[in-house]
């Protein structure tokens, strides 16, 4: 059992998720031998939704980091503060979830620099330390800690990519945009819009998902439907919503505005 | 209601804002659902008004965060500082929106490194938090919050680009010159000028926002018309004015200065 | 009126200044309606001068910042600098300028990195505030308040510029070298050199400039041949005055440094 | 003998190791001189599991060090530490190791910075000193001092590679896979599954391993076999365990996934 | 007259300095007229002891600064040091100077940075300022200060060359190796060598000097042509003291080594 | 004579080095001048032995600093260090050697930033001081000082090579692998092998040299046959000797490996 200092990481409420396949059975064995794992997909597909029901349905508090090009080791792992009486020494999140038993969610990993990710190395092999060497002192991950990353492929590039000897630490799950039905499910379900509208969207979505690679860089995300069925529930005409929420953010091209309002115009 | 500390961000006198299409009621659902949204648009179209309008009408207090290329994300969340008693941790212009339910305004949000926008996205989905990593907290943020930032698809480059992993969790509204008969209505509002004398300003920028792509990198905006109206309204001569408020600033090229000159003596 | 904080700011003898063209009077006019200036034009013509000038015209107390690629947001705005009892706030120049009302100049921005130049944004649009996030405070501009930079379109590059954004929030005034007589008399008043001795040595500037691009980057400024003139003045003979102030400065290519020299040889 | 400081560093249990040659006896013979040593093999392929069987045989403390890019040599060597009381200054792993009599473990040195790697230099030639410049101390190594580093010659590139001034201060062994029965053995030794699961797993890495430079950039790991091993000895089916522990972490192209599904899907 | 706080600064011996031209009365009379002065020249040609035999002639403290890459404004200017009353304000080498009234030698300003560069603008032109920005305070010179700077032509490069609006801020000096006979006198003075080994050495380096941009990169400088003699009079046999002092110095390229090896031959 | 504060930095017991040619007379005599020297020459032939050797000679402490990219001025010349009373000032290891009379041994001094080896001219030339700048300090040598670098050509690049401004002011000694004869006697000397195994050893690394710029980026260095001595001498096999101290260090190509080995195998 975690110590009260996570009490704020808790997951208290169940949060909505639909699972897909068999990502819940894969993900608790994983968990049950405390293996790390990554979650892999494109963006706003629902990774990190996954993640924190997983952690409500493990009763694991939750600790979240998103990831990002600046974050150093010491963001990670834990800092020295000065205070009145001298310097106090606080734990990072990453410090934090091993040594009180969180699962740590590293958010868009690949973001963070090589060496930033090179500090959870020793968390994730059979030693399961972190060695606070600013402090000197060798962290033994408490029995619940688990280390779990998020990825998106497409995103790889010859400057950013998780190193082999990184990825090989982790057991990874493929996420992608859900089925038809199961994402008009969802959109209905977190905006009240009726299943005919939310039907309307996820086939406005798998139109432009279509078009990644013929001038968009990714595909309308989940998240973006509800954006657009969240507009609709507050009254505004269905082809004003989908212009703010689905078309105008994903692209700055005129034609390509064109192309998608008009496919907006096509079912609504 | 939000805290007396943002008193100072108050918006008190209802700034002149000239509504140009329906943006003010597809933002006002916008913030209904508390969707973060995008402002795109060239410079000095009224972008940073609108916002300052907005929240004037929905009675929220505005906290504007100019952004540039060395911002840290402690300048966004914020940081410790020293005193004499310890340290003392001070909310950055983010955490002070969120933890208090201002709109927070990110401008010109593109020349951020996209480590510090990465920063906004545990606020811009479901889970409307911020984790202040350095300080061991997670702010949950307050119902009136809400983040907008403004972007210029001009300024786009390899370099410099919002992620899609960042656009896809904003709403977007595009912003654009106005049309001529507002943009003298504006003009003549601002800087007292007489209508004939409004109208030919705006007929010498539209002259010149022909010229974008052809020697100039931007078109005259509305703010530069209003400098030269103004420096008219002083007493100085209409060509002196045009030279100095319109054409000297946006060219260095002699051979655009004589033209944009020439353009400005067919007028006056 | 400033505070007292700003005596030291203050122009308290009229610097010596002679107008070319409408320049006094324009800049009159834009101070009047506190627009933000900008003065455009080669090294070593004036531009310094003339905002001592204009500062001491309009009794002003004028903050000048000569600006750098290492220039930080920071050593404009101010910082917290650590004492006895703790941290104590220290305004920069920018927030010294704009907090008590003086004209506020920053010499050669283009050098400052972009980030930099976008903190005063805030300060040249109606808003006319100066954010200072590190502090949590939002300083309103004097009413006395002006923000004055110089431009040297000669330096422009791919990689340093201004951005449009940030021009097309100043007015702009062209600078140039003198006429011949009137920087002649320039060179007279400034040195007490014989007006023959001025009107030769404006000669050879004249020669020199023609050579700006090719072979020289730029032109001899007026202060060149004020250093020239002062040498000789001292007794030194006009040919090494010249060499020493006017060729060895400018070139280190022999053969240019030759014909210089020759181009000095014919009038002294 | 080594001090109580060093007490968390001991290795109390002995670890899991199956030699593969005469690499045992060979690294005896180099300690029992104080040779540096240097471990080249694959990611993976049981270095670090190496250094600590000969720690736990040779009785000494093991201070392990993850080296990456932004590792300074502060981070190795020490720092001081601002406390009420003034400075305090603390052994980094390498000082503590040195001071002490440790084995320090450098993982993944080609990581770290050209000039993090020059600071080891001393303690490994004749002089066997580390001097700590910001302390002004000059530690003379405890004779239970030895340094040890890993070293991936797959990994080498132009920007990252060991100088020879480095190199050839060390000794050095070879690592790679285990031969087919060892590595099965092992594979069961660590998850409890079957000879015969364990015999699958190792012939799906073999023809994994023969992929590498045809669409993979490392081989299958043992410990990726292990982390199979443990889903099936979970209950997990042997497809789905293979395709979590094996393929995804592996591989993010299409093609290739579906291969080493095809590969997999023949075993089990 | 100087304070006190300069005494460390002055120069009580007569340097030894051997006038080539007319550069003493150049020098005064630009000192005289408080002019900023540009040293131009090859290395080792004695630009730095003429700086001293001035500051010995006019009687002015010198205070030298070697200027390189990672010099930055403060190391020139000042900076606040933390003491146990708080923070304590500690001036500059420039600051320092233009205080208390010094020369200051900024000694290969090409190598700092343009920033750095730029602070000195200010006490380059009428103004005789230095705002001290961190300390919120304006420097005026005192009248005895100079400033003088000293630049390697022959290094100058497309990323490292002096801003002509910094050039222009100075008169300039050409410095050259002296003639033969001087050179010599020079050598003899102090070494004490003989005339006639030293009439050889100056030839030696003659012959080395026309192989400039022929393989070799600079010239010989009296420096190296002094320390050769200076062995030579310890003893050391012409040969092997060339060998240490004026070859294996300046060159690693063994054809190039054995070439010069012979023209030293030729004489000795 | 030096102060007590260098008691750590004497050479208490004569440094095993075998003269190979004239190399002692001519430092006893550069030191006598207190010339600045530099030894050139490969990785591991004894430069740094040679210089212990000399400070012994000559009775005098050595201060080593191995140099490295990202050694700062102030690791060279101190820095203020915070105490509980205030800041101290920490003389850096060459403000020690500087001050009290050490020789200053900068190895690898190619390595080190050219703004840090810039701080060490004033000390090369006659006028020997050291300016302390952030203390505002002019330290004059003490007459025992002499600094001495090394420099391996080799490694010279574009990127890295010292400045001729920095080269012209040192002394320069050659140095490279002994002769056959020499070599053997000192490997034989350090490991107790016989000459017969020292003999082979000795010929191995010839063959080795002979690849360098043939698939070899150095050859093989005295101080890997000691190494591979020792081994023998710890009763290790030659072969298995030769493996792990000449071949695996030095390559990670496979045929260069089998190329290496067999070498070996033709003495052994």
């Amino acid at each position: 059992m975690a110590d009260d200092v996570l009490a704020g990481y808790r997951v208290t409420r169940q949060p909505y998720y639909r699972p897909v396949a068999d990502e819940v059975a894969l993900f608790e064995a994983a968990y049950s031998v405390r293996m790390p794992m990554m979650l892999k997909g494109p963006t706003g597909c629902g990774k990190t939704r996954f993640v924190e029901y997983m952690a409500w349905k493990l009763s694991r508090p939750l600790i979240t980091v998103a990831c990002h090009e600046d974050m150093t080791a010491s963001d990670l792992v834990g800092r020295f503060l000065l205070e009145a009486s001298g310097t106090r020494w606080q734990d990072g999140p990453l410090a934090l979830a091993a040594r009180h038993g969180a699962i740590c969610y590293l958010d868009e990993v690949v973001e963070a620099r090589q060496d930033t990710t090179v500090v959870i190395h020793p968390l994730t092999d059979n030693r399961r330390v972190l060695p606070l060497e600013k402090k000197g002192e060798l962290v033994r991950a408490h029995p619940d800690f688990q280390i779990v990353i998020s990825y998106n492929p497409g995103y790889q590039s010859l400057m950013k990519d998780l190193k082999q000897s990184t990825k090989q630490r982790f057991g990874a799950l493929d996420f992608g945009y859900p089925e038809h039905a199961v994402e008009a499910e969802i959109v209905a379900h977190e905006t009240g819009v009726s299943a005919e509208v939310a039907d309307k969207l996820v086939a406005i979505a798998e139109r432009a998902r279509n078009l990644k690679g013929h001038g968009l860089d990714e595909g309308l995300s989940t998240r973006m439907l509800i954006h657009a069925g969240s507009l609709i529930a507050q009254g505004v005409s269905p082809l004003a919503a989908c212009g703010v929420a689905l078309v105008r953010p994903i692209t700055d091209d005129p034609d390509m505005r064109d192309a998608l309002d008009a496919a907006v115009a096509t079912f609504f």
